[in-house]
């Protein structure tokens, strides 16, 4: 396969599109999506964001401690895309966007309504890198689509309909097919299955 | 929307089915099934890996500084499948899964010929998360299939063709359709806009 040599950069993919909730001390939801998002640890089960230190979301999360994940699906593409290129501190993005929010279980910041899938977290703690940080956050409860369990004892991706992030392409994408069952589709390659 | 509570756990997605190549001080190289895996800063460009810390390839870089985080297309989903449910101490993954190997720019673990995307990293620090590590690794380098940017110049996602890992569900999917740009499509629901 030909290939071409990028430099360092930052093209990866692919990714989640998430809004992530905050709140500041004055009371004030946010809302900012990000992609930097992802899980890194089941022991405890914790997630990691990282934000550009000048994010109004950033600073409402160093204030409460508390932030909440939320999957974007395909339906609120645009919405979405909106709360990654406007800050909180110019225009209200959830009355802009007229999403619903409802209260959380554990945390302060609101779970976004349309989002099938909200991930309730606390920071545990944060690293430096270059203008960013890099949030970590227990997972305290996620809250799922309960029609996605109708028919798929872990969930039918299906209903979930995430809307896939490709950094350095700068698109969105919805899912496909499904290609094959994780920790299955591998074993007919061991010795003596084939 | 009906929402169903999970409690704290891991389910969380789309995230991206990378191999990790590692190489240990015997030389031996070793190929390891990622998904918990992403950007985390632009300044310097990083990437972060979490690994469990029984895991060879952690044990590897740990000796070496050095990785490569190579994206899975779809057509290798079987292939990369198998390298997440098996270790290298028990078998060679690269000849079992007969993954064609070829020389990096800066570092010494190899890249996955047939992967579009190759990412070069050396580790910057690493944190102690439970039974897992959190490996940051600067990116020096990212190799990409050449024939992606025929005619998108910022690379035709159908080239790279990414296994998308759903975590909790624990399916692999690919991609469909392309639902909107970003940094772009937002900007509809501005003020003045409409």
């Amino acid at each position: 396969m030909k290939k071409r040599a990028l430099g360092p950069c930052v093209t990866f993919f692919p990714q989640p599109t998430t809004m992530i909730t905050s709140i500041g001390l004055d009371g004030d939801v946010n809302i900012m999506t990000a992609s930097w998002a992802g899980i890194v640890s089941k022991t405890p089960p914790t997630m990691a964001v990282s934000f550009n230190h000048n994010r109004l979301s950033y600073n409402n999360i160093r204030q409460t401690g508390e932030f909440v994940v939320n999957l974007v699906p395909t339906g609120l593409a645009t919405e979405a895309d909106l709360c990654g290129i406007r800050s909180g501190r110019d225009l209200d993005k959830a009355q802009l966007c007229q999403l619903k929010l409802e209260a959380a279980q554990q945390v302060s910041p609101p779970l976004l309504t349309y989002s099938p899938l909200n991930v309730e977290c606390r920071v545990t703690q944060e690293l430096e890198l270059g203008e960013y940080r890099l949030v970590l956050g227990e997972i305290l409860q996620i809250h799922a689509a309960e029609q996605a369990f109708d028919e798929h004892p872990n969930g039918d991706a299906r209903c979930f309909d995430p809307l896939v992030y490709l950094g350095g392409i700068r698109e969105y994408w919805s899912l496909g097919e499904k290609v094959a069952d994780a920790y299955q589709a591998g074993k007919i390659l061991l010795p003596g299955q084939a």
